[in-house]
């Protein structure tokens, strides 16, 4: 294995561009570019919980760590710039898999940072446990200069709309789980979706640019979940018509091979990152303009209203849905 | 056990004031005030590798785990701020433990926080892990106006001073291993040094604000390695003369009775948090100023010389060193 130099000296030349920093790796502290980042996440993968090894490769393992925290970069409608990562490594941790992270969290940073923006590392600290391995990554970003979009902005008539498909890294998850009788190779967007997902970065640039949303958030803990978090936030209601929910034929032809609720999925599969935007109508056209330009996918699924409505939630057919909504539990 | 959302609650009402946060716990980031913070600092302390439970309350690990991030922020001139939390809790961790650590991270932020500044929570992320906790902090810091103290701005004639006694917290932990045959009653100092260090944040601020040091560190690896960090990146050599360490009575004590040889704990000993600054001699007497003016124990211990002349140790007798320094491994 890396003796702990060694594996600075590693990090440091794989993300060799200080983008907003005046000094990285090296020092007591890193020293951030004056005025640069206003927004700040974290998150914490921890082994057995967040990731298995015998599911995802370490390059997925370390692409993963890295893209949650993208994600909710581009939940503020902001851009990444410098992360700090903690390393607590397990007794067999040996360079191969120490590789493969760092490899997936470059490819990460490359794949997903946002037209201008640049993902480069602060600094962070490597410590050792007896347990298993636990990766927390905090990553700095710049807000719009029209402000960071919080889950609080929400109005009623602002309409509500998810930029793509969701329920798919809960179905491949049961899948990599073995809870279902199905064949993995028949459904890689289905993996792909657990493994590798795609935060919505760059949309998430562009909206909080052009001042688009009045909320935002990332699907983590699953759409009916996330969408309570602006609802709490912005002391709204909603109604969500289920019908117009994207079904990716993967996840079509899984709840059919296995009998399952493709609703639950739709409502309460946590960690697609997709982005829940909220928008006043007259804004909306503004997204349908950036959607055809840049070619995303959108979805209108309902509308915010008064929060003496509350959620209300209807089935294809037009019936109200009072099932709970468990959703993702990280802790 | 508290659910997620009765500790971020929890969590948050221990840190109501959001000093330099716009918008601290409960979206997806933070929002820092626009300019507010360009120090960070991340530290990870590991059950079983940095702390253990039969040596250290709940309180004591909690107020380590903020005090080690407070030392880095004080160790580049500058005053701290909004601090973020990641959290890996164990299996046996009970409300006990959890309301210990944050009673510890509010005494340290309290105790150790410099006029003008307060340590608040920005946010966190909250795990669990079927090994040892692990718990890191990501600190976020202000330099001063006259601009952060880096490591690298030593030159050849500037004095080196240490501001309070070095290798205490190693004869702690030696006590608290059971290393030694001593009466651990016998040495609270030494304990304490280890389970509750003083860093010198209000020290690190004030340097900073009056622009004193042209070379700043904390002492975490060991006097001979963390001056080794300035030495490498300032490009230069030094002079250190031992006659000049403090030696706190406990340790001299600690040293007779186990018969080991204190120069290896004034030298090589972790973890004290005491500051080492580098200075021109210019402004040298404004360091003694400050000192007599606020109390403060200021050793002067050496010289920076030209990096031709490495670092040249001297005993008390004035014959040179060159025994190998080990210094803390941390990885």
């Amino acid at each position: 294995m890396y003796d702990e130099f060694e594996l600075i000296e590693k990090i440091a030349a794989a993300f060799p561009t200080p983008e907003g920093l005046t000094l990285g790796i090296g020092d007591d502290c890193a020293i951030l570019d004056p005025g640069r980042f206003d927004l700040v996440t974290t998150d914490t993968l921890v082994e057995g919980v967040h990731f298995r090894r015998d599911w995802m490769t370490p390059q997925d393992i370390g692409y993963k760590a890295l893209a949650v925290s993208l994600s909710d970069i581009a939940a503020m409608g902001g851009g990444p710039g410098a992360f700090f990562l903690n390393l607590t490594l397990g007794p067999n941790d040996d360079k191969v898999f120490v590789d493969g992270l760092i490899e997936g969290m470059l490819e990460a940073s490359q794949k997903l940072s946002p037209d201008g923006f640049e993902v480069s590392v602060g600094g962070g600290d490597l410590t050792r446990t007896s347990g298993p391995t636990v990766i927390s990554i905090t990553l700095m970003g710049e807000a719009s200069p029209a402000g960071p979009v919080t889950r609080s902005g929400a109005l009623p008539g602002d309409r509500i709309a998810v930029l793509g498909p969701v329920g798919l890294s809960e179905a491949g998850l049961r899948i990599l789980r073995g809870d279902v009788d199905v064949d993995p190779d028949d459904f890689p967007a289905l993996l792909a979706a657990y493994r590798r997902p795609l935060p919505r970065v760059h949309e998430g640039a562009l909206l909080g640019l052009f001042g688009v949303p009045s909320a935002l958030i990332d699907v983590s803990d699953g759409l009916i979940q996330d969408m309570w978090h602006i609802l709490k936030r912005s002391g709204m209601g909603a109604s969500i018509e289920t019908h117009n929910l994207p079904r990716h034929p993967e996840l079509v032809k899984f709840c059919e091979q296995t009998g399952l609720d493709i609703l639950d999925f739709l409502l309460s599969g946590g960690e697609d990152f997709e982005l829940i935007v909220v928008s006043p109508p007259a804004r909306m056209t503004k997204l349908w303009d950036l959607a055809r330009r840049y070619g995303w996918d959108v979805y209108d699924i309902g509308e915010i209203r008064s929060s003496t409505e509350g959620l209300r939630i209807l089935a294809p057919d037009g019936t109200p849905i009072t099932r709970p909504f468990p959703g993702f539990r990280h802790f």
